[in-house]
């Protein structure tokens, strides 16, 4: 598969030196080990929220630093587990004193490096707690994964912990947001087209000109179900039920959506697909009252999307609310 | 080519229900004959900014519609002109007896179709102006265009023409500003893959595993020349040297940049190839003192990127920086 890039292995690092030079003003890039940091970190009794995983899955998470969101992420290699002297680093340089938190996905290599890292941060002086968010509906135990993935939710849980910490709560309490946020979301994906690894240079699987995969992972990973492609309705009808039926979302439930395109899927199409949630949502009772439409969470130039359900409240409203100012996500400034 | 749609001829309105359900607060949509207006249209004693053209390149317009952008965004069938019926409802819902700037990408049908609109506004006692965009280097005169066709610069005129429109300035000055920023910028697009319009069903044109086309129009018609796949530093030289010869942009000229994917491309990868540009035009003396960079002016799900640069001073860098709140771009509230 053909790509915009020089020699693979240089990928990650010519990115990086395209946001370093881009976003001077939110962001600074720290090489060897990578990782993006706030250009205003360390501060002060503010929590730092540090997260990271595999490259590939851009803006998540080096486009979601800044103000009221991370204060740092680390980039793997191509959809592969960030070291744990990446997040080590990028801990330290976001402690100000109170603690960081890192939010990890349920992949079993970024999990285990994000232990090891909280461990060397814990033995410096510096309080971690992580949460690992798991609100892949799809599959149970995966390639890469025990138990479920982490998808979706990961960007919500940024926004909202960033939030909580930008006002200052502790650790404990913007931990327990995360929590709370991973225990009341749920997501499921879907691709119409595989995505090749720079360096592997060929597809991540096959899949055939009328098929679809249902509930297939951010790396291409294994679904639910290989079948012929349905119409917009029908999928999301099959993904919004897997959805909804888990938490269970229930009529008079307020949701924060996210429609997220997986890289290679129109914009024209991702709207369609939220046209299509809504009518399921408004059926059901269930009131969407904020939501992301585009591009957050992908996998290379894979065709299809996910989509995230979060039952809020007021609480984390406001904090979803509050001002973002990153490269890929900006309000309120 | 598969999509997450339901039946081709429902697209484009059921996209649209997308968009009115998601930003409620922002556009309102009409159907019949379609189009996307602020929701706090028409503004009195504002010049109302109305662009349009074939849907399938969003966000561009319906996306840049609000606040500081557009008033109102006609979009046709997909990679077809709108109407002059949608052009005139969309005029006068936007009318605030200030008249109306219509901003026209140089397609032969767009550039008829808005100039009959123009005529029925004129007769309804609506002062119209039009702009028509033609910054594209690639080529003189193609499928769909005489002359050259207009491309991403569009984006940046609405942005600067709406901060304009929006400190009241009058449809004269309007006008004027918007000519200055065509006139002072420069784009060219490169495909890696094709694209596929839903009514179609087949690819718009073939391309070999290993060939790119530099200089691809946004409806994949023909560009300057198919050639074996080049690294991402080549390519962008190829690009950056056409773009900076024809103006011609010179050492010590500022620059608001765009890295624009055309549906399919990786964010990943658009920053490689902002970091690429950074490299020449540093090496030139051309000072990027803005950027965008992500999918603003797009062709379905195509592989591939476009570069526009635009010769900027402190009165268009004034209105850039204005604040701005459309679903696709927002900043400064």
């Amino acid at each position: 598969m053909k790509k915009l890039i020089n020699k693979p292995e240089d990928l990650v690092p010519e990115s990086l030196a395209g946001m370093a030079a881009a976003h001077s003003d939110l962001i600074n890039v720290n090489y060897n080990p990578n990782y993006i940091v706030r250009a205003d970190a360390p501060i002060q009794g503010k929590v730092g929220i540090v997260s990271g995983g595999g490259s590939g899955h851009e803006p998540m998470h080096g486009g979601l630093v800044g103000m009221g969101m991370l204060d740092a992420a680390c980039p793997g290699e191509v959809f592969t587990s960030p070291t744990p002297d990446q997040m080590e680093a990028a801990t330290k340089a976001v402690n100000g004193g109170a603690g960081a938190l890192h939010i990890v996905k349920n992949y079993t290599g970024d999990v285990m490096n994000f232990e090891m890292a909280a461990e060397l941060c814990l033995a410096e002086g510096i309080d971690v707690e992580a949460v690992v968010i798991n609100d892949d509906v799809a599959v149970k135990d995966s390639l890469y994964t025990a138990g479920r993935r982490g998808v979706g939710i990961t960007v919500l849980a940024e926004k909202i912990c960033g939030a909580a910490a930008e006002q200052k709560q502790d650790l404990k309490k913007v931990a327990d947001i995360c929590r709370q946020v991973n225990a009341n979301g749920r997501s499921m994906g879907m691709a119409l087209t595989s995505c090749a690894v720079p360096s592997a240079g060929k597809p991540t699987f096959e899949i055939g000109a009328d098929e679809m995969e249902i509930g297939i992972g951010i790396h291409g990973e294994p679904g639910r179900e290989r079948m012929p492609l349905k119409t917009a309705r029908e999928i999301v009808g099959i993904m919004s039920a897997a959805i909804i039926s888990d938490l269970p979302f229930q009529s008079g439930d307020s949701v924060i959506v996210m429609v997220n395109g997986m890289g290679g899927t129109p914009l024209i199409e991702l709207y369609l697909v939220f046209h299509e949630l809504n009518e399921v949502c408004k059926g059901k009772g269930i009131k969407i009252v904020r939501q992301l439409i585009g591009n957050y969470i992908t996998s290379l130039e894979m065709a299809g999307c996910s989509i995230t359900l979060l039952k809020t409240n007021d609480e984390l409203l406001k904090l979803w609310d509050a001002p973002v100012h990153t490269p890929a996500l900006r309000w309120g400034v």
